[in-house]
C-alpha cells in the first residue's frame, strides 16, 4: 500500500464527522429545513463575526460555480488567475452555471492575483458591447500552489474589486490551511468577499462544503440555483452535520494545522528544491524524472507536475511515519 | 414527535448502508476510480442481465437531468407527463441541464403516459424548424401517483418511442417500489430504457442515486456533464458504497417491500377513499379539511394534496405501530 | 400566381421604406452609432409620449426573446398563453435567450390572457425552491387569433402583473393592426409594458423590428445581449431607416388600416363562419376540407388551421381585386 | 466629412446588391423557402466545386457561432487564436451559442494558428473529465491582422485538426480579400473546413452573410439553431438576393481586389512602418500618437491600435483620391 501524498481530497473521514453523521440519522424535515441546516447561518456568523447565509453543497466545484452564478450575468465575466481551479479543473462548470460567462484570465506569481494584475486585466477590456465586461473577481485562498494571501493582500484586492464595481469570490477549498498558516481571523483571510467556498472535504469531511454568503441577497438566488442544479439533497441534515462537526471545537483548524505541520516538516528538508514557499499543505519540488522514480519505488505516491517537478500534498491524517520516511527519502535524493 | 407519513425522502439510513459507509473509509483513489465505483457496472449488469454503465450522483434531480442532457439537444424536446417530477418539482433543472430543451407535456391517468398520449403529443408538432422537435420520452416508474407501469405497458411505450426515433428515460425515484409491486424482473420494469434513474435515497440510502445507462455511449457524455455540474465527488467511494449496499442481498427490494406492505395495510382500510390504486408506497386519500385536521391532531404528519385529499407516504422503516395507529384513525374518520 | 392570404410576413416592402433604405446608404459609423439609430429613442418617445430606449433587431423572435431575457432569470418563468407565438412557433428561442427559463402556460379565449387566468397560473405555483417562480407576463397584441386587448383589459393585466411583482412584455408583431382597430393611443394599447416588440416586417418593412423599452434600465442589458446573440448588425443604419420610415407620417397605421380593412371586407361576407371576431388582419373561417379545396382551386393561397378551419391573413398591400374575389368565393361556398 | 479608413464594415452597399434587393421584392414563400434561398446551395456548390449547404444570416457573429454550435458540445472546447474575433469581439457570443463551451486560446504570429500551436494547445490538456476537451479548431481567413493562410498552410492545419478528430471552422469575414490575395481557388483557401463564414457585409452587401457547410449534416442542426436564435428572417429572400449578387460575375472577388489594391497602394509608401505584411485590406502602421494626430487633422479617420500603432482599413469603394491623399500624408510623416 502506497504512502499517500497524491491529494488530500480522498483522505479518510474524521471520527468526529462520523459521530455527527450518526447523530443526524433521526428522521427530520427534508432538504434544508432540518435543525442542523438551520444552525449553519449562526454558526458561521459567530466564526466570521458578521451576518452569514450558508448553503451546503456536495463539492467545491458546485460551491464555486453557484457563487459565481449569483454574481455574474451570462454576458459578463469573472477575473481569475490563469491557473485557478475554476479555469483548469472544473470541466467548464463555471460556463455551465453562469450560462456562458467568460473567465477573464489574469497573471500573478504562485497563482495569486494582485491588484495590479486585476487592473491590467480590466484595462485590456474596452468598455463597449463588443467585449465581455467583468462583474466579479475570484481568488483562491490558499492558491493552487499552496500560497496564502496575507490579510493586507486580501484587503487590497477587495478594495481593487470594489473600486471597479466587482464582487469578490473566494475559493476556499483549502481555506482552513490558509487561516492556519496566516494565524489571522477567518474574515481577515477572505476580507471583502461576497461569498466564500469554505472547504471541508479535503479537511476531514465526507461530502459537504459550505457556501458562505456575506452578501446575503445572493444567498436567495443560490438557493434556487442549487435546487435547479440538482444539489438540494433531501437528507441535507447529513451535510449540515458534517459542516457543524468541522466548526465544533475548531476541528477545521486543528485538522489544517496537522496537514500544514506535515508539509512544513517536508519543506525543511526540501528547501533547496521548493518551487513555491510552503504556506499550506502542498509542496512543489523540483525533481528529475529518475528522482521521482526513486521516490515512487520507495512507496510514495504523488503527482508529477510537468516534466521537472513533483506535487506532494499532506492531509489532516497524514501518518507521521510516512512523512518522516518521505523526509528522509527526499534528503537522500 | 409526529408519526411521519410526509415523505420517504428523509427517512433514516439503513444499518447496512451505514456499515458499507464505514467500510469505505480507507483512503482510495479519488472521484470514481476507487474499487467500489468500479464495481457498479458489473453489479448492475448482473441485476439487469445486460451491459450497463453506471454513475453515482447525489440526487434524483441530478440523475434525471444528466440522463436527459445526453439524449436531447438544447433545441429539442422531451415528452413527459404534465405531472412528472421533472416538470413540476425540479425548479427547471431539465432546462438547466439540457440548455433550454423543452418539456413537451402529455396526458395520461395516474401521471402515466400511454402510447396513445405519446402519439398525440407528437402529432401536435409540425415537422419544421419553428416548433421544438422531440428527442426523448421520460416516464416515472412508479409514477408520481404511485402507479406502476406493467411490463407490457413499458414494452409498448418503448416500442412507441423507438418507432418515433426517441430515446427512453425512466425516472426510477421509486423504481424499487414498482418492481416490488410488479414482481417482474428489473429490466421488464424499465424495458427499452436508454437510461434509468435508479433511486436509493428514498429507500434507505443517505445521499446516492445510481444513474444506469443501458445505452452505453451516453454514459461517456454523462461523465463529462457530471463533472461539469459539480456532481463528481472526490470521495465518490462513499456513494458507490451506499449503492452496492442497496444491491447486496436485494436490500433494495426488501426495503421497498416493507414500504409497500405498510402502504397496502393502509389501503385496505382506506379503500373507499383511494383516489389512485395503491401500487407502491404512496396513498392519495379523499379527505375533507376537517378530517385531515383530525388526523394531524392525532399526531400524523402528511401533506395536503389540493383541497380535498391527503398524500401519505410510507417508508422502508415505517413503524408498524404507526401504520396500525393510522389505519385505525382512518377507519374512525 | 396564387392570390396570397397565407401570411403578411412575406409581403412586399413599402415604397417609402425603399426610399429610406436608399437614403441611408452613405457611409456612417457602424453598429448603432449612426444618426438614424440615434434618432429612434426620441421618435418612439414622441409616439408613446414617454421616455423610450429602442433597439432595432431583425426579427420578432429576437425582439421577444431579448426582451424576456432582460426580465427573467434562467431559473424563473414567464406567464404566457398556451398558444402564444413564443410558446408554439419560435423553436424554443425563449429557452435559448433566457437560458432555460420556463414558459408557464395560461388559458384565455382567443389566445388572450386575462387577470383571472394570470392569477390562476400563479396560484398553482408553490412558493418554494422546487417550483419555477414567475418573473414576467407576456401578452400578444393583437393575439395569435387576431384579437385585440382593449385599453381597459391591458390596464387590468398590467395591474395584475404589477401586483404580483411581474414585468410585462407585449409581443406586438401586429401591434399596428391592434392600434388601428382600437383607435386608442399607442401607449393605451400596451399600457404598463416594460418592453414592446413593435413589429414592422409584417407591416411593410424588410428586415427590422423595433424593441421598445419603457423600463429604460432593461435596454442596457438588451444592448449587450443583442451583440451576444449576433444581432448587432454593422450597417444598423439600414434597420433604423426602415423603422423611422414606418413611423414617418404614421405609415405604420396607414398600412395596418389597409390590411384591417381588407380583413373586414372578408369578415362581412364570412360572418357566419368566423371562429374569432376579426379585430386585426387575420380571419379564421370554419370550413370543410372540400370547401378549402374549392377556394384553393380558384387561386387563393392560405393555411389550414386544424381539420375544420382556414386561416386567412391580409396585408398592407393586399390587392383589392384579390379580396373582392375572395369575398365572392366565400359567399359562393 | 472624414476620409474613412476606420472599417470596411459600414461601407456603402454595392449597386448590384441594390438591384438584386429590388428584384427580390415580389411576394414569395417566407423564410428560406423562396427561389433565391433555394438557389444558394448550388451557387456555392459551383464556386467551391463540392456539395454545399448554405444558410444566410445577418451577421458574421451569428455565422461563426451557429457554425461552432454545430461542432462543439456545451462541455467541449474550440481551439482558436488568442486574438480571434470570436474571442475578443463578440461579447461572448460563442459561449451563448454553444451553451458555455470554452475557447481554448492558442498562439501564432499575425493572429494565425499553426499546426504546432494547435498541437501545443492540445498537448496542454489532460485527457480526463476535469479538463475541457477540444472538438473544433477555428481560424480566420484572412486573420484579424489581415494575414492570409496559404493553401499549404490551410491544408496542414486541416490535417492537424483531422488527426486530432477536430472539426475545422473558418471565419471568413474577409475571405474574399484572402482569396483575392492568394489567387487560389476558394476551396484551397478554406481547405478541409466543415463550415465557412463567407463574409459579404464588409464587401459590399447590406445585411447578409453566407454560412457555408461542407459537412452537410451540420447544416440541418444549424437550421434549427438559426430559428432558435431569432435569425430566420421571414423575408429571407432579401438576404439570399444579396449573397447571390455577390457571387454573380464574381463581384465578391472584384470588390475584394479593389479593397486590396487600395491597401497595397498604402503599403508601398508605408513599408517601413508595417507591423504586419499587407495581404488583405488591413494595415497596421507603427505610428506615434502625434503622428496619428497629424493624420487625423488632415481628415483621415481610423482606429488606434494600442499605444504605438494605427489600424487602417480599405473598402471595396475606398475613394482613390482618399487613398492617394493618405499615401501622401503617410509619406510626409
Amino acid at each position: 500500500m502506497a504512502m499517500q501524498f497524491l491529494s488530500d481530497n480522498a483522505a479518510a473521514v474524521h471520527p468526529a464527522v462520523w459521530d455527527a453523521l450518526r447523530s443526524a440519522d433521526a428522521a427530520q424535515p427534508p432538504y434544508d429545513n432540518d435543525d442542523l441546516s438551520l444552525e449553519l447561518d449562526s454558526a458561521f456568523g459567530a466564526l466570521f463575526e458578521r451576518s452569514c447565509a450558508v448553503l451546503w453543497v456536495a463539492t467545491g466545484t458546485a460551491a464555486n460555480c453557484l457563487a459565481l452564478a449569483t454574481m455574474v450575468p451570462p454576458h459578463g465575466g469573472v477575473i481569475c488567475h490563469r491557473e485557478a481551479h475554476i479555469e483548469t479543473d472544473e470541466c467548464g462548470a463555471p460556463g455551465f452555471y453562469t450560462h456562458g460567462a467568460k473567465l477573464i484570465l489574469a497573471e500573478g506569481e504562485g497563482a495569486k492575483l494582485t491588484p495590479a494584475s486585476i487592473d491590467a486585466a480590466i484595462a485590456a477590456i474596452r468598455k463597449d458591447v463588443h467585449q465581455v465586461q467583468p462583474h466579479a473577481v475570484s481568488v483562491t485562498q490558499a492558491s493552487e500552489y499552496g500560497r496564502a494571501y496575507q490579510p493586507a493582500e486580501m484587503a487590497k484586492i477587495a478594495a481593487s474589486a470594489a473600486q471597479h464595481g466587482l464582487k469578490l469570490h473566494v475559493d476556499g477549498a483549502r481555506f482552513a490551511n490558509a487561516v492556519a498558516f496566516l494565524g489571522c481571523t477567518p474574515w481577515e483571510a477572505c476580507h471583502g468577499a461576497s461569498a466564500l467556498s469554505f472547504g471541508c472535504v479535503k479537511n476531514g469531511a465526507m461530502s459537504a462544503e459550505a457556501l458562505v454568503f456575506f452578501d446575503l441577497e445572493l444567498a436567495d438566488l443560490a438557493r434556487l440555483r442549487r435546487k435547479r442544479a440538482g444539489h438540494l439533497q433531501s437528507k441535507g441534515r447529513f451535510l449540515a452535520a458534517q459542516i457543524l462537526a468541522m466548526l465544533d471545537n475548531d476541528l477545521w483548524l486543528t485538522n489544517a494545522r496537522a496537514a500544514n505541520a506535515a508539509a512544513q516538516e517536508l519543506a525543511v528538508v526540501a528547501s533547496g528544491r521548493l518551487i513555491h514557499p510552503v504556506q499550506a499543505n502542498e509542496l512543489f519540488l523540483a525533481t528529475s524524472a529518475p528522482e521521482r522514480e526513486r521516490l515512487r519505488a520507495q512507496g510514495f505516491s504523488f503527482y508529477d507536475w510537468g516534466e521537472g517537478a513533483a506535487r506532494l500534498i499532506t492531509s489532516w491524517n497524514t501518518d507521521p511515519a510516512h512523512s518522516a520516511a518521505l523526509a528522509q527519502a527526499i534528503r537522500a535524493l
